[in-house]
């Protein structure tokens, strides 16, 4: 099978799980949760849970609970993100963002309902013996980077800091934060639950780290480069910033250093070199 | 000592502790989360879990990240219940409430990190052998009771209800989720960590259940007196909806089932006793 092939395959079981959660009622607060997560998105962060996971030993049904709490954490950060006291975006996904279907005071609630929601997934995971373990410091780590230090961090910047404050390095640290701390703790996090020894989660992490940035730095380019849309115009665009070339320059070299970390830390997945390299293409609309 | 003076002293430690959470660093979002927190209150929550804590032999180290963690979730949800696409609250305890003093991007984000920080710190909590799934369970309990069938789900209810749809039935449904869950949740907390059997589980939730629906009716009750504070007028009240004299009545039955259900469950804990009479007192402003 390819690893497209494989990649799909984990992407529908994804798909399947977010649909059973999302299912357990038809009141209006539950139709706002499956409006907000299940209208498409690539599903990344699962993906690299789910590769990550596999490339430890980790099996699918063990990672599967804490994939999708990654993704409901994702989804609830993009809900309170478009809020109009936030970047007040009407769109998201090609139909209306959550707020302009649903109202603002039932948008509020349904991103705090979704990542609620995350921590009742993940700690409903059923590991036994050993692993037990593992599911709090799993549940720590995602609380982490999702929280003050990590994503919502990174938000606060965004929110925050004026366009003279942005010096490359500033923004690489935003970005680290706002979109990389998610994708970082999603590797981890499989990483965590197949065991990984102390050097193993270290290279991993740098993977994450670099995927992370370039995942953020090839978004701003797609925005920048996209006429048509015009969404993210008046936030802190890395290409509007510091230039297309330079942006593109950066994209590469967090690439090359996430598929070299795999390499020196002998960590084999054809998933995760995949799942890297396919930020490289810029020709496809970006996904969330 | 004194039932009152036991109660103090752990206040004290909840007080000691949230200082410590919230004092990681002097950033503009931990301001404005220890602005949120640190600003008064009477705990009646981690009071609620400590107290059951004990009441089921669980020491006080053990369930005092559990306690701060549902104290923080309760002021996550104030903070995001004053934002002006819900309530529109301009103070709170005595103070501009946060978006007033912060702006509302800020008080969006102040009550996104509250929440996950929550589960941060109940992640962490180091308890080791068999209560180790202990750990696993109170997560999960208190991310259900925080959530879309719980407090957001009252929340809900209170945000898309319309007053005639408001019988009393409705209404008890409503307070207990929008109030009761998450004290429900606190003296439940407090029993599974002490290892509490089935029978005493049901007991205790009945207990907390109670106490939830008294407390609310309490707190309509002081509002609808309290000529100076106009702010919950706009909301449903139990004694504007059902007169003052049924409000009244109802919270003493309340508190009546509470304490019986304590006394036929044997279940001897002077602190669960005080806790559930003191909502008994009309004269003192309510605290939060």
């Amino acid at each position: 099978m390819s690893v497209e092939e494989r990649l799909r395959q984990k992407k529908e079981a994804v798909e399947l799980e977010l649909e059973r959660i999302l299912s357990q009622e038809d009141s209006l607060l539950f139709r706002a949760m499956r409006y907000a997560v299940l209208s498409g998105g690539k599903r990344y962060r699962p993906l690299l849970a789910l590769s990550s996971g596999e490339c430890f030993g980790a099996s699918q049904e063990m990672v599967l609970p804490f994939a999708c709490g990654l993704e409901l954490i994702h989804n609830y950060s993009l809900v309170h993100d478009d809020l109009p006291s936030m970047d007040n975006d009407d769109s998201r996904r090609g139909q209306p963002s959550c707020h302009k279907a649903f109202g603002e005071d039932i948008a509020l609630l349904t991103g705090d309902s979704l990542l609620t929601l995350a921590f009742e997934v993940m700690s409903q995971a059923s590991l036994d013996g050993d692993p037990l373990e593992r599911k709090g410091w799993v549940i720590k780590e995602i609380s982490h980077f999702a929280g003050v230090k990590g994503m919502i961090g990174g938000q606060m910047m965004d929110v925050t800091l004026s366009p003279e404050e942005l010096t490359e390095e500033v923004f690489h640290d935003l970005i680290l934060k706002k979109t990389g701390a998610l994708i970082t703790v999603s590797v981890k996090t499989g990483a965590i639950l197949g065991g990984a020894g102390n050097s193993e989660l270290e290279a991993i992490v740098q993977y994450g780290r670099n995927i992370g940035l370039a995942f953020q730095i090839r978004d701003d380019i797609l925005d920048s480069a996209d006429e048509e849309e015009k969404r993210d115009v008046s936030r802190p665009n890395y290409a509007s910033l510091f230039g297309l070339e330079i942006a593109k320059n950066r994209l590469n070299n967090f690439i090359d250093s996430a598929l070299s970390t795999l390499e020196e830390a002998s960590l084999v997945s054809e998933e995760l070199h995949y799942l890297a390299s396919l930020l490289l293409n810029l020709e496809h609309r970006k996904g969330q």
